[in-house]
């Protein structure tokens, strides 16, 4: 590996090549044992990337589809159903409606660019704002990958950790390796790893002996979609999570940029609940594979977004943002 | 596969063979793409097939060690000292130490073939007792497995289920796969697909939102040890379960023979915890592998032993059974 800051300097993350023209991604799906990139020549191409989950994350696959849709225009694809395409990759992340909205009416590479340069500042104030939720001495758990490789650079819920960290405020970080397709195991601690911060990977279903245990200060997620009432769609586990952290007293942040706040859908009732394939879990045996759940507002401690810190009641303060 | 019942007949999971003499027992490590048999050819290899998993579930464990001690002795090895080698296998399940307590006076082959007939009798009582808490079209989910497998024969909370099914009261099981080392995506759904019931596997992090939906009536889970007050040390998961279910007031009920009460340790904080190499999770990056967890006594709806249903206050109904 040749170091961190390389690995994830964003456009190490996904790029826009005007010699092609291409949009050149890492394979996620390699991570960590291999450093592979994968190259998209249309825009079905990168709406299959996101699909396969080559590029996951709610705000990285935002931007993978305005790099998508730049393409697109600059291919002389229709625009319109190359939008359709990207739009149907997956159901759940509304950033990536909000992307192609935003790109829209001007689907060039530099807006796309432009997009994926604010995505990244927002998370650097993302994190300033969560650190500040952290007393020293903090050990947090985080679930699945909230980190640059999710953001585009960076990261969301692994940005406040990574901030946290460099003042001072953290002492560990507990992985919840995050089945079936271990983004915790492979994405976030490779993640930590680069950046210096003790880590360990545990089982999910470990979370909740440790907080019994009490060596769990808090629980840091990113999000797929908010709903207007504070209803927060994430990578399936986490509303598990969210009761044990609520049995055992200990707060959740849902730290995520404004454009995961979907203020057209009412609650979690009305987010769409992708389900993949069963042979995810397995191919012997009938599964049921959800890839995310509905946490409901009232066990979210706060949420972190560019502006600030939120809190309850949520559907005044998400409103207030958007 | 030759057949369930050919599969699953106790002598099938493990058995004494006078000729070598050797014991013989299904590498469940294998299962489910290969059944093979390992033979054990002294008190230390059968240790080391507990330690590594080759038969594991708490009754299985001491059945194991019954017959372990019984090789030791027809071998003319030190008997004190092949039970302290079994006893020292793994930490967490007290019918290790039990079978070898009850084996100490007559460690014969006779004897451990005995222990293990009437280890597979109370399944049978205790299924016939479960069953009574089911009502009809149950939808009940598992964790690891308390199958066959796990008890030398018919199951602990699988022999439940069985006898459920049997009586046409369960509509279906949801399985935890049980990370890391997949008991429940490996082996229950496989002694579930031979015994006709359908079900279908779920990463563990996947039961929360299930029971969210309103699809999950119980909770069924064997143990591998109870304390006097009734906390239960259980795969590590069963906690989280159990919070969950509490969460969703959906009972859990916790099927397990008597041999699997331990009068002598007086709480779950008394129960030694099994750390297990952190590469079952990650050989990459740094993990913790507790192998149980304790589910305190409150949050266990009933037990069920051969002798029926057991409810709170725990420390009286068990320490009568016992």
């Amino acid at each position: 590996m040749d170091g961190q800051a390389n690995t994830l300097r964003p456009e190490r993350i996904i790029r826009f090549e005007e010699d092609g023209p291409q949009v050149v991604l890492l394979d996620q799906r390699r991570l960590p044992d291999e450093e592979v990139e994968l190259e998209c020549r249309s825009a079905a191409e990168v709406a299959s990337a996101i699909r396969e989950m080559a590029i996951r994350g709610a705000p990285a696959i935002g931007i993978a589809a305005a790099y998508g849709l730049a393409l697109a225009a600059e291919r002389g694809e229709e625009i319109d159903e190359a939008a359709a395409v990207l739009a149907a990759s997956r159901p759940t992340a509304v950033n990536l409606a909000w992307a192609l909205e935003q790109m829209r009416d001007d689907p060039t590479p530099a807006h796309a660019r432009a997009l994926h340069d604010e995505e990244v500042e927002r998370c650097r104030r993302m994190a300033a704002h969560a650190a500040e939720l952290f007393g020293p001495g903090t050990r947090a758990l985080t679930h699945c990958n909230s980190g640059g490789l999710a953001t585009g650079g960076y990261g969301s819920a692994v940005g406040a950790l990574r901030t946290a960290w460099e003042r001072g405020l953290l002492e560990r970080v507990w992985v919840d390796e995050t089945r079936p397709l271990l983004q915790g195991s492979r994405l976030t601690a490779w993640e930590l790893e680069a950046a210096g911060i003790p880590h360990a990977v545990i089982a999910d279903s470990a979370a909740a002996s440790l907080m019994a245990a009490g060596d769990v200060d808090c629980v840091v997620t990113g999000a797929d979609r908010i709903a207007a009432n504070g209803d927060t769609a994430n990578k399936i586990g986490t509303y598990a999570l969210a009761v044990l952290a609520a049995h055992h007293d200990i707060p959740l942040y849902v730290v995520a940029p404004t454009s995961t706040v979907d203020l057209s859908t009412p609650t979690g009732a009305d987010i769409p609940i992708e389900e993949r394939a069963p042979e995810e879990i397995t191919d012997r045996f009938p599964a049921r594979n959800p890839a995310f759940d509905v946490t409901p507002a009232k066990l979210i401690a706060a949420f972190v977004t560019e502006h600030g810190v939120h809190r309850a009641p949520y559907t005044q303060t998400l409103a207030a943002l958007v």
